[in-house]
């Protein structure tokens, strides 16, 4: 399983991913979700893939390979155009590739956040169908997870706002996300890598890597889970009636 | 789709369920999952039931029938067996609708989560599958879920604790649980059904029904939304390197 999400502010974006993939129980491995593709001052994509890491990976290689070669997401003209050059790549490997998965019952199942800024455009978020289709993140849903999502969804719903979260608490959010997700579900694993893009600098600087026993990583779980329950506590106590279950109003 | 929770502490426990039916979405409906048998100072139970609508209310009505000719929970003489009975009802409605539904390529789809004590033996709390087969809820994972768990199991996780944890503060998870999800899936829907069980008391004694414009469902919600952001704030800030993704290590 993975988890990844990115969340885009009037500050700019914050993209995060697991590094855990599993075939099977007993064949766990580490590998990197999150690709960065720079000109500094000109564009800057990163993107984080669920899914098939065979799949994932193909499409990565092909979309390296023509990057450097100044093609591709080297050359796109806006955003729109970028996430969907990402798209023809899936469309690319789901030629080569479906076909002979689908006659042994396997899907063709990879999903991508793209996230950026490419000069004179807005910075923007998407994510890319398996089929290769679009989404883009809005201000009024200003977030965009893959993989097993729903453990860490509430704490960013409750949280993030497009007109006032800053980039640094934005970050903490997805940090929680993560914790959440990490503790109901083995299947997504440290280490996390957290990627900060401010808006206009058409470049990445700010990036961090949290390995299983990072000491900020451990000690903001505990200060969570302290800060957590004294808040339940907080909460005014809940008034009851007396007896059995009524007729629903 | 529904969201149940039962959860069991040294002090008794704590039942909650949503009410949303639906089959498709232009057919949403208001239904109960929650039922009581109680034989007042002798046995005390509560079922909560997700899946189908059509197969809890077979499974409800033959338990109902049965427990009021004095058979069935009415004789059970431990938990363990009342839960055996209540998988037996299961296996009961089983055999007669399955072949039919599978026909028509349904599955026989109901979960049924069983709290509450008989004299002589303990409080406890039991997730009863399709097939029967009963699961106890234990000292170290003293919480049980059907339906929609994923969004509303990160709060409950980290803050429920069987040795120390009072009913009052489990209830406010519990209701906590149900505003994560709520927010989060549609299909899951007030009015929420809450009913608290004393150790010992051998009968249920405190009942809550939070409509969707209860007052103190919605205080609880801002209260809680503020407690949250103001705890995320004061979480230390990350610091990030500077620069690009670096090898995993």
């Amino acid at each position: 399983m993975t988890y990844c999400v990115g969340m885009k502010t009037q500050q700019g974006l914050v993209l995060a991913s697991d590094s855990r993939s599993n075939a099977g129980h007993d064949q766990v491995n580490t590998c990197r979700k999150m690709f960065t593709f720079v000109i500094p001052g000109e564009r800057a994509f990163v993107l984080l893939t669920s899914g098939s890491l065979s799949l994932s990976q193909s499409i990565i290689t092909l979309l390296s390979r023509d990057f450097a070669a100044g093609m591709g997401l080297a050359t796109a003209e806006t955003f729109y155009d970028a996430v969907r050059c990402v798209g023809e790549y899936m469309r690319t490997v789901s030629d080569i590739d479906r076909p002979a998965l689908e006659r042994d019952s396997y899907s063709f199942n990879v999903h991508i956040l793209v996230g950026g800024q490419i000069k004179g455009d807005e910075p923007q978020l998407y994510l890319v169908y398996p089929q290769g289709n679009p989404l883009r993140a809005t201000r009024e849903t200003p977030f965009l997870q893959i993989g097993e999502y729903k453990y860490g969804r509430p704490i960013i719903e409750r949280g993030l706002v497009y007109s006032s979260t800053t980039l640094e608490t934005a970050a903490k959010y997805a940090l929680l996300s993560f914790d959440a997700t990490m503790r109901s579900n083995v299947t997504v694993g440290p280490p996390i890598e957290m990627l900060l893009y401010r808006r206009d600098s058409l470049d990445f600087e700010e990036y961090r890597c949290f390995p299983a026993d990072d000491p900020e990583l451990l000690l903001i779980h505990r200060h969570w889970e302290r800060l957590l329950r004294t808040a339940v506590e907080a909460l005014p106590d809940i008034s009851f009636d007396n007896g059995l279950p009524k007729p629903l109003p």
